[in-house]
């Protein structure tokens, strides 16, 4: 049926809806939320239905996303039908009953993903039975390749490619900072992308936006690294893995991640990742809670890198505790910017050489972790973030001082001396994210103390960064009913963790980052 | 945050949709696709946000669900606000990872898809991940219960109620219409409520359509049932259990439906029902295969309507085959008003009869089919449903010629002659469907052979209704392509009864009528 298009200018982060009013949804024979098959100048999408009272009959109004993309002015004629039902959603039923799904079967899925073609009542299903199924490696890998083919990649003359990924839940862990210009610094390539945080306090790329832009196209990324052999970018912009991106958005709300293997190792694939060391921080408090599962986790990377053809190592590291002293994008960068400087605190460096290292004695390198410390040392992975910085757009110039951390300024103390017998993770996320972060740049905490130190009374345990005086006392608030540290003499006179239910209610975090 | 509403005109399937422009949005803080709580009055609701690129600056956009539940008129200022993560979401996550799930957190997962906080997304893992884990019986009464507390019931002084339902899947089901007028015409109370046809060619509200109204609100129902202890009506905006039908909007794209009993019985329950009898047709083309799952099915019936009050019997029925010979709103009509006016097909009385019976039987009274059958004999049924019919608003006098059907009619015959071997209900159903109905009442099949029937080359097999030549011809395609009917002189000359792939690609109908 021909209708006449009239442009909305509303989104609905990414969906496709067209408007209808009654008469003209019952003459296509659909009803609200069914698919309709928009065509235009050779072109079609399919788009979901919403019922207008008194649209005017015989037009369509299209959502930005429908528009934008077929290229459709304000009142064009464009076709407009019932669209058959997708193909691959004979697959997700599959999945649904337990079934193994083929490669041809699952590029499908992911194609129909990306173009939109399933619904989001679709792929909340699919995710949800891809999580209770579970995946074997031949899906996982089909997955991964099917989220490379669907998007951006990027190409290096040289090889071999360099790149490091931490799974996340682990506040505070700003070694990419260091890692990077480590790396790049022994003339080796780097193409580091990273994400902004969803649920945590920072991303990588909130944290080097505090000191230069991370927003850079595929093209400004590939003069970065030809210039520097390194950058620290966003990807989120690239589309290096779009139908990943739609995953995630449709899992986030229900808190699983089913295509955590797949998600990330697509977006190494895609930058032209050849050797990658995975960071898998391991403990009570962080997103893999033992050794065992560290393991298996860690099997399942090098195995699809394997299948994918890049080389894998994975590096089991303590996440019983934030990463440094700092949790906030300004804090952390400043943390981040003072330790490739010569100080900062020691676990930072030794996470970040240990890595650098890795990677190092992966292309054949030995004594990877001496080598990681000398470059540290001698200022040159200094310079070489400096240059980095200066060809992303920022200033090489700057000192830790100059990134501009919250004004409005609290100190948690002790009540009584002790022991740190832990800090929970969760918790101190949670402060950080209700001081303002990631959105407030200079918000979030520092801890003054660490796992295992001796503290008297009235010493101060962590201060609260933020902007604005309202979330400051929020974030107060929350600290003292979470204590996100805690004290004793001795473990044996403290041997309550936990009570359920908790005394006090506050919102679990999911943590999705990667 | 307070904001000046304009309302928008446009429905999104009972979902709540809020338009805010970029600016707004950051200052509430949400993306698009989050949540916002908008409260008017000390009356507030949850709604899903789309973000419009020049909306105007303090605006927010609703879309007619929102303002006609909050009464909110256009230019009114409103409150605007970040909504908390549902309770419920917690519940639906414990089901994913498997657990059984308490009364009160089923209730409140009820309330909250009731109250739209939980969205498709939310909602589409949550039947998936009880698709997969299945439900306890404790569960199922526990959705049955919050099903009927969270939508309108019908209450009689008088007991008992009868009722009775089909589980459907079965074409040319039209029983409906004979069991109410000879139960109603015994005296007893048989409030029936109806769907729809979903994805069958006609469900009894389509039916009863065709010779009186069905769309009755709860008043006029009650009066119709005390002047003739009977209604057939459409049951649908009755709001009996809204939950469900959110449910089964959910459900349908995806195939599945594991709340078949709950979705059933909170029916049932809601119009006070006593005594019931619920039809499971069984058989190779019927929603039932076996014998052995149609008794594990009526057990958990049973079970159950024991925990809510209602005596429930079950009838396994031959379900391998089309009931009667005609299929679609109009045709069926016909077949069932010539039934009790004495002529019709031996199968449908003695399948009414049948059921009518076991009700007679299920409150005492003895030899029920006998009676059943002398109701029907006497035209006291013909009488009582010309009563219900002039009660509902139709023409009491109403003859089954009256009933208009498709002007456009194609004969298909046979090709040799041979012995009904089988008739695939599917497949007449999609024939039927691509004739027109359920949506154009006058189309539909009529048999002209049942199963073990003897014919001859060149006689009809069956004829196809359409209002439409393009809806026939394309019938007429889909008929010579499918073969309903397999024909054969000796079972033991055709042994081939379909192949994988299919010759002839047709999307595959998923029934969730009921």
């Amino acid at each position: 049926m021909k209708l006449r298009a009239r442009l909305l200018d509303i989104q609905a982060g990414g969906r496709g809806i067209a408007i209808l009013d009654d008469e003209t949804a019952s003459l296509i024979g659909v009803h609200s939320s069914d698919r309709i098959k928009i065509t235009h100048k050779n072109k079609h999408l399919i788009a979901i239905v919403n019922i207008a009272g008194d649209f005017p009959h015989n037009y369509v109004g299209l959502y930005e996303e429908i528009s934008r993309k077929l290229g459709i002015e304000d009142g064009e004629i464009i076709e407009v039908h019932p669209a058959e039902r997708p193909e691959a959603l004979s697959f997700v039923q599959a999945k649904i009953r337990g079934e193994r799904l083929r490669e041809n079967q699952v590029k499908m899925i992911v194609n129909e993903v990306v173009e939109r073609h399933l619904s989001d009542i679709e792929i909340a299903s699919f995710v949800t039975a891809l999580y209770i199924q579970g995946l074997s490696m031949d899906e996982i890998e089909a997955f991964s390749k099917a989220m490379v083919e669907t998007g951006s990649t990027l190409t290096f003359d040289k090889t071999p490619i360099l790149d490091k990924h931490g799974i996340g839940g682990m506040p505070g862990d700003k070694t990419s900072i260091l890692i990077v210009p480590i790396i790049a610094a022994a003339g080796l390539i780097i193409p580091k992308t990273s994400s902004r945080a969803v649920t945590s306090p920072a991303g990588t790329a909130d944290r080097v936006e505090t000191f230069c832009p991370v927003n850079l196209t595929i093209e400004e990324i590939k003069d970065v690294v030809m210039k520097t052999n390194g950058c620290m970018v966003w990807g989120g912009a690239l589309e290096l893995a779009p139908a990943d991106d739609i995953f995630i958005q449709i899992e986030y709300p229900l808190a699983i991640d089913p295509l955590l293997l797949p998600s990330i190792m697509s977006k190494k694939k895609a930058i032209g990742a050849t050797h990658l060391i995975v960071d898998i921080p391991t403990g009570r408090g962080a997103k893999v809670k033992t050794i065992g599962s560290a393991n298996a986790l860690a099997n399942d990377f090098i195995d699809l890198g394997n299948r994918l053809g890049i080389a894998v190592q994975c590096a089991l590291t303590f996440g019983e505790q934030p990463l440094g002293y700092s949790i906030g994008p300004a804090l952390e960068a400043r943390e981040a910017l003072s330790t490739i400087m010569g100080n900062g605190p020691a676990d930072l460096r030794e996470k970040a050489t240990s890595i650098a290292g890795m990677l190092f004695e992966m292309i054949g390198i030995k004594n990877g972790k001496q080598k990681a410390e000398s470059l540290l040392r001698s200022r040159k992975a200094e310079r070489k973030l400096r240059q980095i910085i200066e060809a992303q757009g920022g200033n090489p110039k700057i000192k830790p001082e100059d990134i501009k951390v919250g004004e409005k300024r609290a100190e948690i103390t002790t009540e009584k001396d002790g022991r740190v017998l832990w800090i929970n993770n969760q918790t101190v996320v949670k402060i950080a994210r209700e001081a303002g972060a990631p959105k407030e740049k200079g918000a979030g905490l520092v801890l003054k103390t660490k796992l295992g130190e001796q503290v008297e009374k009235d010493i101060v345990l962590f201060e609260i960064y933020a902007e604005r005086n309202t979330k400051l006392e929020a974030a107060i608030e929350l600290a003292r009913n979470l204590q996100p540290i805690g004290l004793s003499k001795k473990p044996e006179e403290r041997m309550l963790i936990g009570q359920v239910p908790t005394r006090t209610k506050h919102r679990e975090t999911f943590m999705l980052e990667r």
